[in-house]
């Protein structure tokens, strides 16, 4: 199969990796307007071969938009006036319910599966891309219904490929998820950066003082600032939302301190604790779909 | 050398791990209050014997407090007048200056070493003891003219044996730097936990979100509770003042989001990500000490 991808960073170079290792793919086509990223991964030998946007769109078979949400946005209505009846686009936004408006009546729409990897780091570009990235994660396809039988059983070869869990959720029920379990880390992460880069005026002692822990939970602080703004702008609402209820949370909390209430700071960081279950749940860590 | 370690942990039981291995201790005992975790740790061979706080005061060479820093409140006058003069105290507690202050005038104030090994993970108990946790980590060794030459260097090669970085810092200082890159990493993960489990009343769909980006920013929030009050309580002020900078700039983050003012997000992201350079400054990438 003739696989194209759109937006050779991160996410797109780590599916090339994949789809050529796996043997799903026979001839890999890139497209990125960042002509030294086309480079890189044309030297990398992530894709065979560079082509422009309306080449691809016109011959290909699978087309994956690997780009941040605010540029699958605006490349979108293109791609579907390009590609014939016989190509299947699928988009890796990390927010679903604009682009899902968006097409909700192209005559194309059926061509369409909106799906959302849940893998990543906290790196960017063709450099960052890693084999084996997908493993085990999560493959969300939203309004299943909405794109052909055909289409989503292409795509979730695709993701099953990967070694990938299926996981079907309604476009607007994603991005409220979304916002809780992976946007609202990312602005806790940023913001924990920017604390501790305000008041810590020695690098020396940042260094020497932070453990694994503050490395893990700032590690998200390193992420690409356009692919997240593009997210705060798409998913503003349901962020303002998870925000609000984080500040007031944490309000609690500095209080408690401030009044010596141990006993309540105690209760909240044993109902915290639950979160260790829930993410090491053996009923959820089978790969299935 | 006959060391005694006291408070079968994820630190101490770690620390007796590691002073097995190497050579340093000759013999381990093990002192702890829960009969449990001292069983425990007797059947893994953490420890040699595990006596009396009392037996194991008078006939050791090396005292290592690491248990909870309200303990190590409680315990430190016990120990100082229980040991002989040639013995030495380490003690491992994750605040300093309360302790500075209670045995400022003690007259085996030369005998005690203040020290902070910056190692850890999110679980707690014997079972949590683990192998090289504190290698390439820095040891914080606090106020150390208050300590006798002989004491520090005592410290110093245990410290060294584990390939641990030495950093010498001010106890009131650690505090202060403590709070900022530390114990507010901590607050923040709880609040993450606290919100996400507060929003999303699905635990599949946590599951299923949570990319590694989400584990490992709300890792932390597995931490022990008990550990964890003890640290608010004495640090109660250093962590006020940076929580309260941290609530203004999710605040302001916020804000900008509410407003549409995706410059000013993109401009704080930006200043977020320097702390990646920071972490992996390769200058302070050595061992030294």
């Amino acid at each position: 199969m003739d696989i194209t991808i759109i937006g050779l960073g991160l996410i797109g170079g780590s599916l090339a990796l994949d789809l050529r290792a796996n043997g799903f793919a026979n001839r890999l086509i890139g497209v990125d307007n960042n002509p030294q990223h086309a480079d890189i991964a044309l030297h990398e030998g992530l894709v065979d071969e560079v082509w422009s946007l309306e080449e691809a769109c016109q011959m290909t078979d699978i087309l994956v938009l690997a780009v941040p949400v605010n540029a699958i946005i605006q490349l979108l209505p293109t791609v579907l006036s390009l590609i014939s009846s016989d190509t299947i686009v699928i988009d890796m936004g990390s927010t679903k319910a604009e682009i899902a408006s968006l097409i909700s009546t192209h005559a194309k729409r059926e061509q369409v599966v909106m799906a959302h990897p849940m893998a990543g780091t906290e790196f960017s570009g063709p450099e960052a891309a890693i084999s084996n990235l997908f493993q085990r994660k999560a493959a969300i396809i939203c309004d299943r219904h909405l794109s052909s039988q055909h289409a989503i059983m292409v795509a979730e070869k695709l993701f099953k490929s990967l070694f990938m869990r299926i996981i079907y959720m309604d476009s607007s029920a994603h991005d409220i998820h979304a916002a809780y379990v992976s946007h609202i880390s990312h602005i806790s992460s940023y913001v924990l950066a920017l604390t501790v880069l305000d008041k810590e005026k020695s690098e020396a002692n940042i260094f020497n003082l932070a453990s694994g822990g503050f490395a893990s939970t700032v590690r998200l602080a390193k992420s690409s600032p356009r692919m997240w703004n593009d997210i705060y702008e798409q998913n503003s609402n349901n962020i303002l939302d998870v925000l609000d209820i984080y500040i007031e949370k944490i309000q609690e909390f500095r209080n408690y301190i401030a009044e010596g209430k141990f006993d309540k700071t105690y209760q909240l960081m044993e109902e915290a604790n639950k979160i260790g279950q829930i993410l090491n749940t053996p009923q959820f860590n089978g790969v299935r779909g």
